[in-house]
């Protein structure tokens, strides 16, 4: 035997029940983008790599995994994040994309960090955005704020509603929503000049990581007061005690500016039911450099980060289109995974092998004599194929919607791989792959359904080539 | 404006119509599958390079796209092929799986060959693979051969059940079945060495590439007559009229050897009743190094191949698991798609995008009154989480399985972001998206529901905290 080779590190091996797990979460998320109202999209896997190195920043381009083909002249990279191909695509095809324009997708990404708990080097991650407004042809200031407090309003709420469907509670999740426009006007409030906020921005999204000293060591090198990050904090209070801010400045403040901006989106997530899950945090900067207005995180159990996004407004101009607004989020499966696990909010084994629609229909034995052992592989063949049966005659199994007449209606049908013989033992290899129904073909033509959920078995036997119409009634009963 | 930087040479941009299509396809080939029993896996996008040089053969290494993680010490390539990986994880397993394990997987592979019609750099393929056998404890060769046969049969069964779900016949689609057993037996009848039969097997691979000419002197080259390939076509004629075959030969054949196994699979599956589709081709090798008995081509209109595979009993053992029969193929999403637009078998794009599950539930208008305007915002985010009601409340919406209780059941609802009040314009919009249900929702706390397909106008009206309750229970009967 040769010695076994591994994956790479920091990837995955899908085994069935992993792979079921996948298609819980990747299901879970279409179908709530879906209910949003957004419409798939994908891109590429892998990028030209200057896709990337001109706007997402450092965090990001050091990360990256790049190759070049032998004898090709330019550089690609695997992607480590959605929303530049999404900017591609979208300045692309501006003129003839719809006001808003709402996307999703959900696939693989990559990234070179070392791989730890919770961070791989190949993950996967759902993306939404709102690209582009409905506005009047003439739009003041505010109709562009109004459009953009509803687009920052439905990719925080899409993102709630998918942690809500998985079972988590507003007790569980905190959205730590901020705004660069406010931390803009809070850098001005202490005497950080323009041409340091970037730095700023920077030191502020490092300060988590960093202690006292090395946060102090870093403002000095980047020519920043010492004390910046802890007078910051002490500033940005009085702006996150949402009531007190709107008792002192009632309806009056301008919406097209930070603090008026977030009162507008606080007030509209408030509307529509999403109160108790967000939190207004301006420590919150989000990593990425393209980032222009709102940006929020999603926290679990105070500590981890299953999301984060923000709007970005100049970068579908930056990649070749014209000017249009943007805000999205990003949500990966690896941390949303271990916080259901930990929770005990994944479904059992066999639950996600069900709702991966892998539980079988029917399960074919022969009752041992000759003529039924001959007739086996071909009524495993044609039930598998749908039978006989026409679309139109008889119950649709509701599965799939079939596609197009004459098309479709094929059963999940397993059968024994053993030599026994024994119908008991057979039976019970039924049931331990949780077969909904089992068939024993009689050494006539005719069989025999037994209903493996209820034990009841069919008085009446059914003939062979009824079979497929026969189990797909009663499977549009059961299932 | 900066140049709008363009995806790699030989990868696709998926739109929404475009993921709606990749998305009929994958859906159509997890159906079949699951249908024929087998599990979903996956494995890493990338893998370690020596994965592939190991086993796979010249023809897959020249068109890796490979590269190495700066200060990494291990070259990582793009997965061109899925095969390699299965035999890496069922190697790692081998003792906890079942016999036969049977995987399907689907999702994209990489080949950096110069993109063409049918042919790009990134690509979609379906792979199915029947791994170890159900045996008795001490079996016979021909215990065996008769549980190979089997695998066989049901690899070619799912693959061509695939194709018939897609709407193609036997007219349009021949399977092409060789065995390179029997190949090999004719390479002896012909006098060519056994060491030579890996390089005839190249030579006819590459056949039906070059010209008669090209093909002489390639033969000269490596050691071969000149005539070997038109001589091999001569003898290979007797052994592809298989009811001659078994006229001569009646049931004593040996099922171990080359023809003995060709006839017990074109028996099996004439039984299984894909007879129509099936033709014995001894001039079908396939490319790949490892695969040593059984082979198959699949063609569209007697030139177009859309999915292709074979036997591999020794790879799983290389990759250091136990010695284990194995069988699979893989089928790529660019030629089918192109083969079903070009027989009108593509579904419109108003079918793909509700076969995808993009059709609207239901469209929000507000009447137009402050109060309506006021309270829009908050019921669409209702109906998308589910309304107030609680699972087992009213009918199942019928799409996923709800996980658990109290999750699921959200809707898939839309509104208008244009500025219009006009009751008629967004009636309009609410049928240019195709939704099925419009709500209009009143100034008091009331809602009317109108069937958009039926046209027909609910003639009470809704309480707003029924709505989501009673839209279940209509989209139960219309979908």
């Amino acid at each position: 035997m040769s010695p076994v080779i591994q994956p790479p590190n920091g990837t995955r091996d899908l085994y069935p029940i992993e792979a079921a797990r996948r298609r819980f979460i990747t299901e879970a998320w279409r179908r709530v983008s879906i209910n949003h109202g957004f419409e798939e999209i994908d891109g590429p896997t892998f990028e030209h790599l200057e896709l990337y190195t001109v706007k997402s920043g450092e965090g990001i381009v050091s990360e990256l995994f790049s190759f070049r083909r032998e004898g090709g002249e330019k550089d690609f990279a695997l992607r480590p994040e959605f929303t530049p191909t999404l900017a591609r695509m979208y300045a692309a095809k501006a003129k003839s994309l719809s006001s808003p324009t709402k996307w999703f997708t959900a696939g693989p990404f990559f990234r070179a960090e070392r791989p730890q708990r919770g961070r791989l080097r190949e993950f996967l991650q759902w993306n939404c955005d709102v690209v582009g407004a409905a506005l009047p042809e003439k739009p003041t200031p505010l109709d562009v704020a109004a459009a953009n407090t509803r687009a920052d309003s439905e990719i925080i709420s899409c993102c709630i509603d998918l942690l809500r469907e998985m079972g988590l509670t507003a007790q569980d999740v905190t959205v730590r929503v901020s705004n660069r426009l406010l931390i803009a006007d809070i850098l001005e409030e202490i005497d950080i000049p323009r041409n340091r906020h970037d730095i700023a921005l920077a030191a502020l999204d490092r300060s988590a990581k960093l202690n006292e000293q090395e946060m102090a060591e870093f403002c000095r090198k980047q020519g920043l007061p010492a004390t910046f990050v802890s007078r910051f904090n002490e500033f940005r209070k009085k702006y996150e005690d949402l009531p007190a801010v709107r008792g002192t400045t009632g309806q009056m403040l301008d919406r097209t500016r930070g603090i008026g901006s977030v009162l507008a989106l606080y007030n509209m997530l408030t509307e529509n039911g999403y109160q108790e899950w967000i939190e207004p945090d301006y420590s919150v900067v989000r990593g990425l450099a393209y980032y222009t207005g709102m940006v929020f995180e999603v926290i679990v159990d105070g500590e981890r980060a299953v999301a984060g996004g923000g709007r970005y407004d100049n970068l579908i101009e930056m990649f070749g289109g014209p000017p249009t607004p943007a805000v999205g989020f990003g949500m990966g499966d690896v941390v949303l995974s271990l916080v259901l696990q930990d929770k005990g909010l994944m479904p059992t084994d066999a639950e996600l092998l069900e709702i991966a629609g892998m539980r079988p229909d029917v399960f074919v034995i022969s009752n041992g004599t000759p003529e039924a052992d001959a007739r086996l592989g071909g009524v495993v063949a044609e039930l598998r194929r749908g039978g006989k049966a026409k679309a139109g005659d008889g119950v649709d199994t509701g599965r799939m919607p079939v596609p197009r007449d004459g098309v479709g209606g094929g059963l999940h049908v397993r059968r024994s791989y053993k030599a026994t013989k024994k119908i008991g033992k057979l039976l019970q290899e039924a049931g331990d792959v949780r077969a909904r129904f089992a068939v024993i073909l009689e050494s006539g033509t005719e069989a025999t359904i037994k209903n493996l959920q209820t034990g009841e078995q069919d008085q009446s036997r059914t003939a062979i080539d009824q079979l497929a119409m026969e189990l797909r009634k009663r499977l549009a009963v059961v299932r």
